[in-house]
């Protein structure tokens, strides 16, 4: 039954990154304050003495207005989103975000900050002619301590450079993510994002020890402390955390990087339903305990749609379910045997119909291919809605046959894949072409299902510009009141990251 | 070289906890106003119309007014501080707690929550005659989801209780402390609790998925997500972790907790330097990984003040410094193999020089409790200048010293001893009895070096009521400007404990 036998070898996790699709003149997508029926709010308009002064505090070619160079930092990387923004700007460090910024707040000027655009909610592009606030060139690490693992970094610095970075000294970044060869941490840190190891490293509000931000009247809020343990007063950084740039500007981050993992191996199973995947998601934090860094599951249409759509080898025969596991530690045998352990008694319980194991790094990259492709691999076919919920396990997947059932033969296919290990599930919906119709049928159903099984209906990508107007169905009016409250305390005039987050009273 | 042999028995680690010193009313500890001239702010007198009311709400019984009653809430539990409260509520639940506040509130009452009085600070009980809000009978546990691990309960559950009820179900609690005979979860999560495994087990910022509590009108946010990733909005449960009831009063809290280790192993290693025990830190992190949940340090002082005066038996010879590492792991062989491995590597290459190693329960306990005791050891030898900071490694030690030089022999004895996976020392400075003259070379001379160094002045006890006059040597200005922004928004009529956290501008 399994295909293949256990390969030991020492590897890191270089995992293929998905090829991000950017933007092509030929296709613009509609803007989107057409697409979307929003109206422009009173900010002010950028003017020659606008540039000028822009010109003067950073350098002539450190501002971009020529159409062309700004369109990119327009448009977000689905090419859902199109703003209208006439000027990027391209600080080099805090002192010049916190003059900007103050600038901007003093002319009423809207300010859309960007770190590698690669959100998926829309939250990184302007929607009118917003300042586009380019981090990247805030892209210097500045210290890391390699025997507390604790890595201080400007905003702009890209994930996987931070990765291999600290790799070479022995550690790993607590997160990744698909996106990482574009990411900026920063953004990491504005969006919270979670990534694929969130069950192992824990969540960003965890791992980031300190943060400096620029608030929108410029002044600079520097908590950039690197201590794990700080007890002197109210826990600011975590404003910045996850409100996508719209209570401030996040400059430089400290973070705990994990210890680097010697040994690093992959299982991926065949299983008859998905209350075998829940079983064997129990069993798995029992057996594998402390070395568990992924649990991953994707439903039989998932995985054929990587399979069918991409040409992609599946090491297995077809089963209803599929997991993927994955473990991270320090002794390549001991985290063998505790696999393969796993494997046998699953196998012979009946749980895990067939499977493979491999510490191979090709091998490895072949499966978390097969897993992570799974995002694009229906673009082709048709419009896909794509949902990124979390719902309690034990009705995890309930929303995908019920889906099925309400959409019929309308939707060319319904699948389900996502990270157990965080009950997070991504929902995708491949329909011939996008219709009002379709769209109507399927929201607001999908967040009401999820709001009434206590879930999130944005797990990790956030509100952005595309889900204020659903926000509701996961936090009760006074909280969204408070929410209100804490953004016209941080930016009274409102001009950090307009139209995003906040729903409309 | 080692005195005792591996014993590998399946245990969980039920340390002694440490015994608490309790309030005796022999020896009334000065009132908190007139030790440290606190002038009594502008707030209402609680009233007979008052306590009318309150029981109205709650009943007769869970209103205490009898001075004898109410006294022990006035005291913390090292009896540094005492407040004049006149009367101790005793709610239920939320609704009664929101009631409660809302009326303090409109009649400009001041109040102060109190979980389990173990503060170390002062925080937790009154400076004058603040209602004594008690969370104790807010005590039920909601629901545990065994597969997720996610906890929910009320913010009065005591943290043993919960630990010895998730422990029956194959899971731990996410912190452990040597209050956690008495300490509840309520208090945790508004002190931002650390304790002894936070380096392997994260802080609670990461590990608290969602908080109900009550803001200061009386409204109640539910933000009790049970969700490992949520990104709707704000994330606004961080206001009241580690704000120490200024901003709101915690009343419900879910807690992702981790699987139960199925393995713990001790090892107490004797070392001759500082820069040895930093070195042994890094390679503990790399030879034992995953499996290392805590590392600990004492210097000989610290550790002869244990044997000296509690008569504790030392198992290793005498040594300047001494290491404590424990593992939780999921298989006792691995582990063992991992530690005794360990073990060889550093005693060949001299990093330690004595050592024992040990999974029986019994001898962990011995060794976890000559450590624990440090605290305690020197209470009876006359006072003891207590200092919880965070320092960078590099310099993690270098007050010690510094401190025994400059006292010189007006200190009967320095000692340090604390977490270095956290970066968190614990310095005591023992005299004979407490004066002013010497207290005022120590204050604010250690808060001095420790910003010197860029630590934290309180690394996980928090600020409360003992240190808001020393939070700027770890705050800058424009934080501390943001806090009080932040006090203003949540608690316009600042009746959430009064005279704590924030510094008097």
């Amino acid at each position: 039954m399994l295909k293949s036998v256990v390969f030991l070898l020492r590897c890191n996790s270089n995992r293929i990154v998905r090829d991000q699709v950017r933007y092509a003149s030929q296709a613009l997508p509609q803007l989107s304050s057409e697409k979307y029926n929003v109206k422009r709010k009173q900010f002010g308009t950028v003017q020659e003495s606008d540039i000028n002064y822009f010109k003067s505090i950073l350098s002539e070619e450190r501002v971009l207005t020529d159409e062309n160079d700004v369109l990119p930092f327009n448009i977000d990387w689905i090419k859902n989103c199109r703003g209208q923004s006439k000027v990027v700007l391209k600080p080099r460090n805090t002192e010049e975000v916190s003059k900007i910024i103050k600038y901007c707040n003093d002319k009423h000027l809207a300010v859309c900050p960007q770190g590698g655009n690669t959100g998926l909610v829309g939250g990184s592009v302007p929607v009118f002619d917003e300042v586009v606030l380019c981090l990247g060139l805030l892209n210097k690490i500045i210290s890391l301590d390699e025997i507390s693992g604790v890595l201080i970094c400007e905003a702009g610095c890209i994930l996987e450079s931070l990765d291999t970075y600290v790799r070479e000294r022995n550690l790993i970044m607590p997160l990744d993510l698909g996106a990482k060869g574009t990411c900026q941490i920063g953004g990491n840190a504005s969006t919270n994002a979670g990534g694929l190891r969130l069950l192992r490293y824990g969540n960003l509000h965890g791992s980031i020890l300190g943060i400096e931000a620029v608030k929108a009247d410029g002044t600079v809020i520097d908590c950039l402390t690197t201590m794990k343990k700080d007890n002197t007063g109210y826990h600011l950084k975590h404003l910045f955390i996850g409100s996508e740039g719209t209570l401030g500007i996040v400059t430089k981050v400290s973070i705990n990087c994990p210890v680097l993992p010697k040994a690093v191996t992959v299982g991926f199973f065949g299983v008859k339903d998905f209350q075998s995947v829940l079983k064997l998601y129990e069993s798995a934090k029992l057996s594998l305990g402390e070395i568990l860094s992924a649990f991953e599951m994707a439903d039989f249409n998932a995985i054929n749609s990587s399979v069918t759509n991409l040409n992609l080898p599946n090491p297995i025969d077809e089963y209803p379910f599929y997991v993927l596991v994955e473990t991270h530690g320090s002794d390549e045998g001991h985290d063998a045997e505790k696999l393969n352990r796993f494997l046998d008694k699953e196998m012979e319980s009946g749980l895990i119909i067939d499977g493979t194991v491999t510490s191979e790094p090709a091998k490895m990259q072949t499966i978390w291919n097969l897993r992570e492709s799974i995002a694009g691999s229906s673009l082709t076919r048709g419009y896909v809605f794509k949902y990124d919920v979390s719902i309690p396990l034990g009705n995890y997947y309930d929303l995908v046959p019920m889906l099925r059932k309400k959409l019929g033969n309308k939707a060319l296919d319904v699948y389900g894949y996502g990270h157990i290990g965080d009950s997070n599930i991504h929902i995708n919906i491949v329909v011939p072409e996008y219709t009002k119709e379709i769209g109507s049928q399927i929201e607001p159903y999908v967040f009401e299902e999820v709001s009434k099984l206590n879930g999130s209906i944005s797990a990790e990508h956030g509100v952005g510009f595309r889900k204020p107007q659903y926000i509701h169905y996961s936090k009760i009016e006074s909280a969204l009141d408070l929410m209100r409250e804490l953004k016209t305390l941080m930016d009274p005039k409102g001009i950090l990251n307009p139209y995003k987050v906040l729903p409309e009273k």
